[in-house]
């Protein structure tokens, strides 16, 4: 089965397969992350009384539930962005997406220590770090894609280019800026995230136009 | 990477991403509900005698699957119904995508919540409150792509556009009457539901036509 | 948002999405069955000596799983070649497909069951139901499409549509049958599942050619 | 519902179901494998100290994640590689993939096996047997197109087809050996897989440029 070359259906037919693959994690990931809120266990006759604190309690669980949701939707819109452009692929744009989308799946585990101790530390720090990492991974995939204009059809406008990769810098650090903030505040840290979260989306919102 | 305009493959491209992605959280959240309806544990001897009784009391269980694959069933057709007439997308198409997308991967919860406490006031609103909002953000949906014509290929007629909107207002309206209904009577409340899905399914049923 | 007449590409677009939907709870339906062959706890010590007898006692589980891939493969080549004489699509088509797809996505629920209870006759029955159930449901959806020639390209040989209602119906006949036949052997009837699904994939095959 | 023949619309239809299949089969499967990574249990007072020794402690759960989703990955690649090249499709070809999604889907379990006690014998030899048969089952359907030109467009060159049957044998035939190696060292054995899947990505790699 040789190179993409030429052969220009089957070439189509399998960058149709990466991106399909790509948006089944997407798709499961935030499906699979309300496994994560169980229904509290309660005595028969003390049900009436009892559920609505225990509901309310699990508020840190609605909570990383929202922020990992949040999280992966801006992911696949920088998803979407970088593969809009792609014409062609290789093995090492393949790698590089099965490594982000490996984060991606891995995000629910964080998200459930976030939402069992999001209290500590430790917890706070693993989570930024996954996001870290998941958002550098797609920068990589942008650089892969637009340097020596591999795997796109048409050479990108420079400064676009530069605006991307200072923003897709930018953002992972500020999230691992955030592990440094969290030994001091938790609760800073995690709001931090919303903020950036939100900021990544807006940004992306206005430069499009 | 600009933007949808007029290179029209790649904004098909996002645009099938769009709607697989939904499909892929739509094909998971109905076949994730099965996990709620969990085999019950009965000790070696008592099995022949136990069994009958421990599945039969398990039909809260079966109720709620069967609502909420029925409700996300319909879902569903209205979303396809939106977006057969969609030709290009913008970011807020996306956001209010994943909006309501993100109550459709939450209602395995609060079906879970009914199946276990559905005798219970407090679970009933839960889960009339999460209908109430997909519905409400597919009629946002519709409102978005529908006013000024954004995203759609041609006007649609606007007695059609009256009828979707007075239609997707009201049956949320009504799932939220369904709470008031629960203070009184949970099992009115559920039933009310019922109701509530066969006839908005069949009200789009005899207007296709 | 008018209905699939003259308009192709819409129309097409919806029928992909029904495909795509389907496809996506067969291969859920068939991965989460894994999820029910859980790991045995074991203590430090006797893992060694403990874990072969542990995992061979596991064997009915192994059993529900292979029983359900082959099931649901089946089904899935039924449903292939169905779909792949439909052009069109209404709100009939719809919903007798969302209803098959309720049963497969609940199979994972009867396939547990039996891999708990095997040796007692409620799970085999309800197991066999469920099977007739999904297959009747396949037998009506062909019907449906071939009848009046609704949905289809072109007129189908009415010797194959004949063929192909009875062998739809012979069936889930038999797997109904089998419940009958679980009141005096119980694994008499598992057996008897095996040899009906490999006879269903095989007529299917020598008839296609 | 004829054969494939010279239907082309029809044939295509069903090969990106198959192929569609395939990829939900693989993302569902690589996304699952987190469920097994369990949030530790801990008592209030004792999260601060006790949290990162009981994280540091899921390190084999966190080695099979790796090894799993790489191993994945490889196959993904693999069937990628052979489908690019199919134009048509037959009962044998749908059989022999769903065998192989089968022992794709069941990757979970051996993973689970191998987080849980992978210091022992026989869950390696579980877990090696595992990708040894999914990796021939590749070979297999390989060879199953190739031979006789089924079901591709184009003869492939001999001297290609040569090598991967060659190397199609090898890497499960290693996978085998790696059993004998587990009664020695169990360490080994696992990290015989790791430099095997690396390997194998390798040549992957360099045989097609």
């Amino acid at each position: 089965m040789t190179d993409a070359g030429e052969r220009r259906p089957e070439a189509d037919r399998g960058l149709d397969r990466i991106v399909n693959l790509s948006d089944g994690v997407f798709a499961i990931a935030i499906t699979l992350l309300i496994l994560d809120i169980r229904v509290p266990e309660i005595p028969e006759g003390m049900v009436a009384t009892e559920l609505p604190g225990e509901l309310l309690a699990l508020w840190p669980k609605y909570l990383g539930y929202l922020l990992s949701f949040l999280g992966i939707s801006v992911f696949w819109n920088i998803h979407n962005s970088i593969f809009r452009a792609i014409r062609s692929y290789d093995r090492g744009l393949i790698w590089l997406n099965f490594l982000f989308l490996m984060f991606v799946a891995f995000l629910p585990f964080p998200t459930s220590l976030l939402g069992e101790y999001g209290n500590y530390q430790l917890p706070v720090a693993i989570y930024a770090g996954t996001l870290a990492v998941s958002r550098l991974l797609l920068t990589m995939l942008y650089w892969y894609v637009t340097s020596a204009n591999r795997s796109i059809a048409e050479a990108q406008d420079p400064a676009t280019v530069r605006f991307f990769l200072i923003r897709g810098l930018t953002i992972p650090g500020i999230f691992l800026l955030s592990i440094a903030v969290s030994f001091y505040s938790v609760s800073a840290a995690i709001w931090s995230w919303v903020a950036l979260i939100v900021v990544d989306a807006v940004i992306l919102r206005r430069r499009s136009h």
